[in-house]
């Protein structure tokens, strides 16, 4: 079966601050990113799905279908939003390219199995140098 | 064993009909790529093999090698091609990028074996925010 | 003042056939793209305006405004369509990078220039090795 | 005389909020990007400078030179900084990609000038849609 | 468990020349390669860990801890470097990628572990056409 | 006149080391460049030209035409070869970007003017973050 992979695009603001460490380890551990007027990036997410082909369309899933459900669980609640203050999962989780893979593959996974086929890894890309990949094979501590 | 990908690049143009369908419907499903005149892609192929290395070249396959396997089997039949009317796979199947990683997959593998080494893993790219992957590990049905 | 460029992306098929040539001559003038079948590609536009930042908003254009443009004049009769055989400007001139050129500046200047700034300069691109430019500084053979 | 372009990134975070605006009309105006907490971006910078090449070194600027004179005016104002909350330069004017290119360009043209070389032009790119560039040859109203 | 992957990039110089080949063979096997005076590339090397997520830092590894294992393995020895006269580990072995690939896997896989986490996969890339990628799961001949 | 341009690529090595600085001051003007082993780039070239287009081809050059030219002037003297040791030019002038742009410049002129349009600008590229441009416009030291 084929794995199919369609990118989305999204921007938003966070910052890097653990409550539990002085301002000084802030400082250390997070360096520029412990800034918390915060600071942001340009993230891309590739979503890769697995599924049959069905033979009358010669498609894993339609595009049509796929849209709405990464416009409502990718876009909606992070694009241009501030991570830290404006989405409630990160309220007590550090908003950093794990744990935003983690978000993404726990609300995306539902809405896909639900249409019939698997999500299969998902790639968090937050600059040209730096990505997370998840695929689901083990419990992540989120 | 390591994998060594190549990628090569092809120009072609298509569109989405299912004859079965009604009009109405070829337009639901398919949108802008259900007019006929068809519309066209730059199209990427990423090759990935997988092979020893071979102690008095240090490669796994040699590009000179490689080469005329990628032009026979993917740009000749495929490069400047409108995939609908002019590539027979495509007579009773629709030229979807699922459809065109198999074919890829199911022309390259036997030239590819025969070379001594495996074919690993195709990546076919249609454009920057959409690609397919195969890697032989079921039938699909084409 | 300064350049603010937008870019928009659209997919289309074309081919190179001038009827006052023999066919002998297309295929030696034109070669792969005399194929009358249609090739195609990922088209890249990028349109460079000039203009003023309004003060009030720190724009030189809003994007909510420029976008509809770009929509009427750009996408709608070139995205997924066969230039050759559904764009009437080329039904007597050969859709080539240079003559996409021309048709995009000639529909473009009026709209931007009825928007209250200045079309300074279009970029497009046909593939990651070629790409024209024109800034409508000398008569274009349209 | 060539031109030389050396680029820089850095990210940020930004709101787009005009306060003489109601809160509708900054609704309306910037859209997702009125929300005041902010969301952000991965920007690029391209310096463009023109200079003689020195003979003894077949160089324009050394980048040992250039270096400490990007690292001073452009990453360590704008890295990893709310743009709006913590660049003074901004606290009257909106953080638009324009008057971001106004801060490099009347920051940066006097420490190169004082290299001895001319800076021609800059390029700030906010996503890979979207890129400003500027020159000087007019006044900015910033 | 998630992966992360970190891109680094260097220079260096190589050629491909055995000694065991006649000049014949060397040229005939290697084309342009074979210029004992070398020629070069532009290496991307990513760097693939997989690792659980710290609670308190929301990080499989922090950068601060990794980039000077990567400026130690890889860059130092590598960056601005001729491979085939300055590396001893190339003196009987040709700098291909795959061996380069042998290379950065040998050398990265004991302080990775040391650091507590798992190298995944490495993928190094000469040019945009070029990848090899290494995890470890079998014996490579180096 | 609209402007065509077209993109070559090339490997290559160098090294900077001016003889008549002691060695001392090589290593601090030079800094990593100066290991005379050299290191290498993935170059690539972008020519701009000018000129009319022909009505009866649609074309300002057919890129039948311009091929062997961009393959005489730049490939065959630049391509896999090491620019200090075996490309005469560099002689006695240091190969830095600014120099290869001289170089090119110099050579391509002459031949697209015999092809009956103008040079307008070549850019070539080093790395993602350094490129230089020349348009002919004033002398070069070369």
């Amino acid at each position: 079966m084929p794995y199919l992979t369609q990118k989305v695009a999204f921007s938003a603001s966070h910052f890097y601050w653990n409550p539990r460490f002085s301002d000084d380890e802030n400082q250390r551990i997070f360096g520029a990113c412990a800034n918390t007027q915060g600071h942001g990036h340009n993230y891309q997410v590739e979503v890769c799905l697995q599924g049959k082909i069905d033979p009358k369309t010669g498609m894993v899933i339609n595009f049509f279908d796929l849209e709405p459900i990464l416009a409502q669980v990718i876009l909606k609640p992070l694009d241009h939003q501030n991570l830290n203050t404006q989405v409630p999962y990160f309220q007590n989780k550090i908003p950093t390219l794990e744990n935003i893979a983690c978000y993404i593959w726990e609300h995306l996974s539902p809405p896909i199995r639900q249409a019939g086929i698997k999500l299969h890894r998902i790639k968090v890309i937050e600059n040209p140098s730096l990505y997370v990949e998840y695929d689901g094979k083990a419990d992540l501590p989120c």
